[in-house]
């Protein structure tokens, strides 16, 4: 029991001293639950209603917001994902007729990715979809709420970058 | 011309229209670029200088909130992914001498895992590190924008949970 205690007192010794921290650490914790959460439901929609997975969309969504080809190298970038496990899903996708690859005009040893005509189709039945999904989960939040929370995650966003650990 | 004038007017219309919509889709984008940077950074950091990755971080961070071992369904829902890849990631933990699996004493059929002491002393080494890149990552938030933060993410989770879409 004496050792029990000491133990104890260790640790509420380690919670004073890393208060600060320990709120950093439990947001971190508690916005990764939110992300996971809002995924795991994007996901489970994406598959019962338009039977594709949110790394399909997330290429889709990416090429509609770049409003032109993209190389491998900026479809990845843009996704955060390594180059690599992109081919495969552009493969996947290009045997589905749903992105193309053509020679990039300016660079022949370099390839564009587009959207072709069935991806840009199933993209624009999906996005709003999408967006209904996600007002649907964040329903409670108010506007203001919403409007809070998109500025904070802002400042967030400038101090991960400012840290500069964020680049892969 | 005059069709692009068209186009250009229906897109405007939809952004009147959908204004409330596209906060909270710009929120969950911003979001998830935050968390993206954030896994990031950690990821890069937790292979330099613990030779070792994200999900297995997870995992050892899983049992250690949870005080006690688990089962396989009880972790793979803490770590809200599906049993199925946790089970390979398990495997390996456990040829590497980090995780141990026994039978539950209560369910002959069921296994139970737990850290093994290599596990428990790699995860304490690396708990108070990894919540170092958290402040660091994050040093630009003031102790009051975090809780705000903190608390706004607490309605969101509470909002995601009610539309009853986060389950697995």
């Amino acid at each position: 029991m004496g050792s029990d205690q000491i133990q104890l007192r260790a640790a509420d010794r380690e919670t004073a001293a890393q208060e600060g921290d320990h709120l950093k650490l439990r947001l971190w914790l508690r916005a990764l639950t939110c992300i996971q959460m809002i995924e795991t439901a994007i996901r489970a929609r994406l598959r019962a209603e338009f039977d594709t997975t949110l790394p399909r969309f997330d290429v889709l969504a990416q090429l509609d917001a770049a409003k032109s080809p993209l190389t491998m190298g900026e479809l990845s970038a843009r996704l955060m994902v390594t180059s690599g496990s992109v081919t495969g899903l552009v493969d996947s996708m290009e045997t589905d007729d749903l992105v193309e690859r053509k020679t990039h005009p300016a660079d022949r040893r370099s390839t564009l990715i587009s959207m072709t005509q069935r991806g840009r189709a199933l993209f624009d039945r999906m996005a709003p979809v999408h967006a209904g999904w996600v007002d649907e989960l964040m329903a409670e939040l108010s506007p203001a709420e919403a409007a809070t929370l998109h500025g904070l995650l802002g400042r967030l966003k400038h101090s991960v970058s400012a840290a500069g650990m964020g680049e892969p």
